[in-house]
């Protein structure tokens, strides 16, 4: 068993962390604070999980966080970085579903978060946690930085062909993305209200979004080379779960010549939580819905283009089912353990 | 052309308004106000009215509101009874779309809106702002309280069972009402939010609601006595807009003798916004959809029942569609002067 | 390990049956029946089971359905008692998910289905499926008619207020219910287009639902007198899924006096799949969905009144998963054996 | 008055031409056909149109067509042009919301609609009726293909950028568009049910969709050369109206070093219904639902690269709002004539 504290579960991902380590047969959720909330019990804040989760939220100090084997947090950006060195001190692996330990480049994090990062040390060993691309570092890792929900679609689009040198223009990627609304988390804001969201659809984000930098620096990672560039454009669904992002690149010669088709599934062959579609398919993102599967298809739309969708469930494959993944990975259990979920459909 | 001002103008009830107004023939939108977005353009806020709606919100004091032939009210609960007797003494009339002048209990106003009232003479003198039921009053009115939406539902549903004696068992009425979203304002609450209200219904509001006692007062109005009783319960439809009445009452013999469809019918001929449905219809909201319609069905489910349905989109016949409405009745303009939408379907 | 045969598997209930079998411990799906749709796997239908489901649909000759120990029919009304008494005669035991084994009454049965029954003999040893108020009976079954989705939820709130004589007047019951649009199944019908049920609320069948005289058959058996009778008024929500009924009764002078909390508590005691919320509670839909489990909670609005609050899912609770509960039930296993889904929230 | 006659008016473009023209001040509605609902009063179908629309359908033959000013058809693709040279003949005007008129290669549109043309040269007079960019064409044509819904929009995003020289690359032009539900009209299919498009969203026409040729003849068209090539994807968006696209073009040197802003401002000033947003906007659908206007908003992702946002209501300025915006240049009307609807928000 695994003794499992987690910071902040008052959230959409905290929720989701708690439904699938409800039935993880090798988790035991030891603590889970939440300052505001001290006292009340878990259900009764998620009416959803009564009979699955008896705890209460406790405030940090009571948590003992330091007794756990793993930490998740699932709270806002720069709240991780503020505890790590304490609990890698007292020997708890540490996976941050915020985005303190995901960019390297503490300029760029200090850019787009607008703090600067407390502990760049640790953030050097830090692990960004795309199983499918970083299996072998995340299996020693004390600290794991979640990729973003849309960062995680885009890589697993774009890896196969970037992974090859030279099958496409990297410089010129495009990510024309899209999500449901509990990917603006579960805050009071005029933007995600029901009346806003709703029967509407929209792009946003349009001068620079956070996710643009992380996208952009993994991206890099996976080409070898600085020359990769992604545009990223998100848009916002009337639905709640999901994400689906269409992505193009223009072919080089000996792009245009290789089975691109054939090329994704063998990069991907034998993953379990990677699904290449057969040939001609347009995944619907609720044939991922509450499960930590993505999909993906590709095309070519014209004979030097290729376009790649891949669909997953936000809070799932894009945070708290790819954090319980990690975890499964640190603690070297099967990587499905308690995530073979069947989607939820229709 | 009348002199229209506008105080809080930046709700839903405020940009319905302002949709009706923009191409309403006799309305001059002299000020539109808002403490906080002062110096706005209002199409900034609401792009659906660039071309239509030139004026920026101004502060309450540059507005000049008491240069305007009537004032709407589209605030919270209290601005309204704060501004009226100034107003009033300029010879400027009211609309009040919160619920400052519904309730002429002010012991009821305070336990339900957690406030004294700060005008019980000017309460005396308003008028309920229900045209259909209210129409003599409302001529010679300075002061209207615009009915809340629930209300505007169920009194039309219940007023012509009432209107005669002794048809239904007046003491055990039941009103199961159900709205959309847009219902509760655009505040930035959780319970607001998209992934909290859309794929999901439940009741609100079941240990008492705001819309209970002024339902009550009226109905008994309408009644004739206070023998009259109604239990309202309020539920949550994901959607934008629309409220759905279910109505049921328990027929007295006298009442299983009537012919329902014809009272109905006789007792809203001639109304331009009233719809009564052919019998066995049952009306969608989707059919009033952005216009100043109700329509109605009734059904006898037991040969001792009579059970009402009864539509109406909550912002405009159940707010600001209404105040338009009350508005061309207070200055003697035809009725439907600048109402004549047509629902939006599908 | 049982042996499942799936009659009609391309329709909801078929989808959430494979949904859930396929990660029940205890079951071995054999076959899947279509005749349409004969040799395509089932995950080329449905993608959300690529990984989970290998089958490909088969005729039903070639399925050797009589070789399994259970067959569930997700069919239309009138195939599965077509195919009763040689399934019976082989020793296979029959869940039919749509009305064959629902009505005893076959008269009424005929008035509204439109079709005579085909075995009586077989009708008159069908066991009602709802486990909680019938458990004994199922365990012996042979033949299962698994309840509509509507009635299960009625008959859970109404059953405590029912059991005990002289609570409530029997005789005026009001379910006032509203489902998600996956109830009317996967048809293509205009009225379940999008565009149609989306943005929109009304009630239908309102001169006479199928699901009435079910409602009130069994309503009858549980009150165990001729004198109940339930106005029963369906309501569609956009939603796909999820049903809230709202439930009302009069109290007599015995049931005012009564603990109505207390009352329910006792009477669900030790229930798996059926949640009496904390007094003051309002249950959302969502807080059960995709699970197997009804939230219900009892009020009082007015001292003469009771009003019950019932949520289920109408997929899972409202079809498949008390198939399978009634499988699980027939089959001397744990209740909850493959049924411990947590709900998917947001 | 111009008398008007509609043929097919069951489907979401017919009942949106009658709620436009049932108060355009210049329109009578002579005639509304339908073979198969003939006898049944418009506002049967449509409550919405209760007390705007009298008229029942008539078959085709009593219409009387050929005595109307101008002939509407809001039919399945092949009707209007079986018909178009007897209601020339006989000096009756035509606009085509199908696809009959809007290709002008036949063998394209063979290819696409499976049917030969049945006039090839009544389509040689015809007129794109996309009036900001074929206004002169328009006021003389006596036939108009009315543009599909997703071109509109398209069209409008690329014009600017291709109707001067050498400001981008033409040959890589990537529209990623997206469109609610109501886009696949009224019809009983499978994939338009709600629980299939609701809470979902994927691309769809992978391989090729009836638009994209259409909107390939006609950028060519605007950018006066073969060479111009775009590859169009769209996406099925959870909501009944609205299309987004989101545009993406690679800049040559000269578009880089172009004020891209000013260019669309000057190409569509004076124009009533496109609406430039300031620089760094993002227009949401609902900004223009019920409303004939798109708005537009142009980026620079990176230095060479353009991206262009452009929302329309796919039912009125992709469909029957263009089409009485036709009607208007037809008759020499004010454009804006019965098509100054404020957009419904929310």
């Amino acid at each position: 068993m695994i003794n499992i504290g987690i910071v902040g579960g008052t959230g959409y991902t905290g929720v989701e962390l708690l439904r699938i380590l409800a039935t993880h047969p090798e988790a035991r959720i030891a603590a889970i604070t939440s300052r505001k909330e001290a006292g009340m019990p878990v259900a009764d804040m998620y009416p959803s999980l009564r009979g699955h989760v008896d705890l209460a939220f406790t405030t940090p100090d009571e948590a003992l966080l330091a007794d756990c084997d793993i930490v998740f947090f699932a709270t806002p950006h720069g709240v991780a970085m503020s505890q790590a060195r304490e609990l890698l001190a007292a020997g708890t692996k540490i996976v941050d579903l915020a985005a303190d330990f995901r960019l390297q480049d503490t300029a760029v994090f200090e850019k787009w978060y607008g703090m600067p990062h407390a502990c760049p040390e640790i953030l050097r060993e830090a692990v960004y946690g795309l199983p499918e691309l970083n299996r072998d570092a995340l299996k020693k890792a004390r600290v794991v930085g979640n990729p973003g929900c849309y960062p995680t679609s885009v890589q697993l689009g774009f890896a196969p062909l970037l992974a090859q040198a030279d099958l496409i223009d990297a410089a010129h990627l495009i990510a024309n993305s899209a999500s449901g609304v509990s990917g603006a988390g579960r805050k009071a804001e005029l933007g995600s209200l029901y009346s806003e969201a709703a029967d509407n659809f929209r792009a946003y984000g349009v001068k620079g979004h956070r996710h643009g930098p992380e996208i952009n620096e993994q991206l890099r990672r996976i080409g070898g080379h600085d020359g990769v560039h992604c545009i990223f454009v998100p848009h916002l669904i009337p639905m709640i779960r999901g994400i689906h992002s269409t992505l193009y690149a223009r072919l080089t010669g000996r792009g245009q010549g290789t089975d691109l088709q054939a090329l994704f599934e063998d990069f991907y062959r034998g993953e379990p939580f990677v699904d290449v579609l057969p040939a001609g398919s347009a995944p619907d993102t609720r044939s991922v819905r509450a499960s930590n599967v993505a999909r993906i298809a590709v095309h070519k739309p014209a004979h030097d283009t290729v376009m790649v969708l891949v669909v997953e469930d936000n809070l799932t494959k894009g945070a708290s089912g790819q954090a319980v993944q990690c975890m499964n990975v640190l603690f070297g259990l099967p990587e499905t353990t308690g995530l073979q979920h069947v989607p939820v459909l229709p």
